[in-house]
């Protein structure tokens, strides 16, 4: 078990993580997703993170290049279910997690990445625009 | 990262198992799977075993319990994305998952426990009937 599985559900891609975050796992999972998300045409990409309890900086940057590659494949990331510990040593260790969506659990990060997409094609986050 | 995560979507619950399930952690997740359905009243258990490329009888029960669970508690359980070798293997054991529906992936695993829950609520599964 060292790949971490990427669910399509629709035009979102989610993605689990559960175990830590080593070199070549991290690797695998920055590989697989951009496949991904060329292969799929993907909108969205959610990161679950509610099973870390412990975050250090080289999972950080990971994340953070995730967000990257996935922005210039034209999908947004949103990582969801931080614990609050990890929040605060995320901003302890000066990573705020700069240009990454996050929101509460799935849920919520689906609906703010379903917001996101239809505001990129319709154009408009309000629906007064006649 | 002792815990596997329950993500919820709508009446839907996901599990993906990407560690091996010792005895503590496949008793973790069965509480807090019940607990879960209990709690949000979900129709139906989605657990993805892409990431399992090894299984032994161990897992095979605990994922027949977590059905026969969810069962009791009125979910419908779906395993989706099982590697062939895993069929094969659990078909060696003698544990061909009696009980459980399969699905080849997690949106194919979504339709059909959307189905199963249309047929419940509405009690046929045709659309011919007047």
């Amino acid at each position: 078990m060292d790949k971490i599985p990427i669910l399509r559900m629709g035009d979102l891609l989610l993605v689990t993580i559960q175990v830590d975050l080593y070199d070549r796992i991290a690797e695998a999972l920055e590989a697989d997703l951009v496949q991904m998300i060329n292969k799929t045409g993907a909108q969205g990409v959610l990161i679950d993170i509610s099973a870390v309890s412990i975050i250090d900086s080289f999972m950080g940057r990971i994340i953070g290049n995730i967000a990257t590659m996935s922005k210039v494949l034209d999908a947004e990331t949103v990582v969801v279910g931080m614990q609050p510990a990890v929040a605060i040593t995320l901003v302890e260790l000066g990573l705020p997690l700069n240009g990454v969506l996050t929101a509460l659990n799935v849920e919520k990060g689906m609906t703010l990445l379903r917001t996101k997409i239809d505001i990129k094609y319709n154009g408009s986050d309000d629906g007064n625009t006649e």
